[in-house]
């Protein structure tokens, strides 16, 4: 089976920093494009940061389009300095990269390669999810062009991390969000409750920063600033594999082991549960019967050994 | 030690029959007054069904006051036959019961109580919130003259049961649920989490009807109806132990194993969370630290021979 094109839609970002190599070490896939949007740190900047790591891995050949500024509704919340260090990767430097090889926006990229590839293109995204509503925007036939699109985001029977129920990359544009899971398209959605339950710990980042190869070294030096933002999370130096487990599922090199697929909307009310990812698992004493007409599949679990093979194959980029 | 006085404000139900069966088997509590409220039935019918129970125990003594026909926003969406059968209480006949011993409607019923025994009621609800809501609205001193509130509702990191998200008693007043949990009072709040998972089972309900006592055998009898029910969310014929649990937790017989302090919102807007108790257990990996101002007890978890326990009271009546 030939490798499918894959487009990776990100706001980089350690954790996205983390995916991209993990993408990179894929060869269940091929990366036909990035977009960039702003989350994590600003889609501007997201772009550098994208740039600087597919240079440091000899893959300048990938086109990377920025995306959108701000959110359908309001502006930029602006970046997370305590999370993600002030340029997003951890504060490390990284040497200068080539300008991006697309004039197209990320919007606009989707649709060219969806189009160049119909029913083949397949979409990750580890961001808010403006690009991709945008593109649903200016294309409404987009889900039948697409293979299929797994998004890292939400919560469903986990907290948020933003608000009791609100994870950041839906909450960070809840608009854009209802709209990607109400497409009708099949949706894999990587929420908290399996994202925080695998965890990179010391000894793995020593391996990262032991590796003597440069990406997995600058992803164990970013780690720095992440690690000690994940203290307070759990108790101990580590952190959540939210975008790389995500990256993981969706080339399926990482098999869910509890994923029902069931109806999810996205709370886009002004209230208490804006951004929350309300996934309907009312059928679980059942083990989730089949629901009609429900679309999304939502990866409550996977095997205890994923954080394992991530990290293995983080070490052969 | 004496008794406390409790209030007990319910919608019966056959599982606020069993609740109401076992605050009459329990020497921790004087059940001082109950009040009535449409959920399960409209509140004519709950306290038709509530003085009829009572008669049958030859506790005819206690004011039963009729409360809230309907809740604070719209009116009352009908009766569900199909869960607690035509008349609330599994289409089983009871003996006539006296006339109501109180003129008062619920909410002056519980302000009236509060002010005879400052700093000592306690109250229970099984039902929608709105006559407490309604209690608060008259007298907003009231939660400085009552011990503490147990609150059957809600959902914390299990779904719902009348929406994804959303449990019967507060999605049937949102607006009193939201009154009602931010007001300056101890709440313990019960919901699904913990009360979907301890069941009585067709043997629990076959020692009921064998006991040869008025009351059990009648709420083994209207179990017939319950059980059925559930067989769609269990898959097999049982029921969960909503409001006798409840009951339980409040007067203290059952110790919850896990219930965390945290903030509590309950979501009153118009959107897809509408009803559900939004509460924040973001430091569930740090065996949740203390949330500064945080009042609600969210019971989590009980002793897995709560069910046993409970069976064991309701059959001492």
């Amino acid at each position: 089976m030939p490798a499918s094109r894959l487009y990776y839609d990100c706001d980089t970002g350690i954790d996205d920093s983390m995916a991209l190599a993990y993408l990179l070490a894929s060869p269940e896939i091929r990366l036909a494009g990035i977009g960039t949007v702003s989350g994590n740190v600003d889609s501007a900047q997201a772009a550098r940061n994208t740039l600087a790591l597919l240079h440091l891995a000899g893959r300048d050949d990938i086109p990377v389009a920025v995306g959108a500024a701000d959110p359908q509704a309001g502006t930029y919340a602006g970046p997370v300095p305590h999370i993600h260090g002030h340029n997003g990767i951890g504060d490390i430097a990284l040497p200068d990269a080539a300008p991006p090889r697309t004039d197209l926006d990320a919007a606009d990229l989707i649709i060219q390669l969806a189009h160049s590839h119909p029913g083949e293109l397949r979409i990750l995204t580890t961001g808010p999810l403006t690009n991709i509503a945008e593109a649903l925007r200016r294309d409404p036939r987009l889900p039948s062009l697409v293979a299929d699109i797994t998004v890292m985001g939400g919560a469903a029977r986990h907290s948020g991390n933003v608000s009791p129920v609100a994870e950041a990359n839906i909450h960070n544009d809840p608009e854009a969000a209802a709209q990607v899971l109400a497409a009708p398209w099949d949706i894999t959605l990587v929420p908290l409750d399996v994202t925080l339950a695998h965890t990179l710990e010391e000894t793995d980042r020593q391996a990262l920063l032991d590796s003597g190869r440069p990406v997995p070294a600058a992803l164990g030096a970013m780690l720095e600033v992440y690690f000690d933002f994940y203290l307070a999370t759990y108790g101990r130096r580590c952190c959540a594999l939210h975008d790389p487990l995500a990256a993981a599922v969706a080339v399926g090199a990482v098999a869910p082991t509890l994923a029902p697929v069931v109806d999810v909307v996205v709370d886009a009310t002004g209230g208490p549960g804006r951004g929350q990812t309300i996934c309907d698992l009312r059928g679980a004493y059942l083990g989730f019967p089949p629901q009609p007409g429900a679309r999304c599949r939502v990866v409550l679990e996977a095997g205890p050994d994923s954080a394992a093979q991530l990290l293995k194959r983080l070490l052969t980029l």
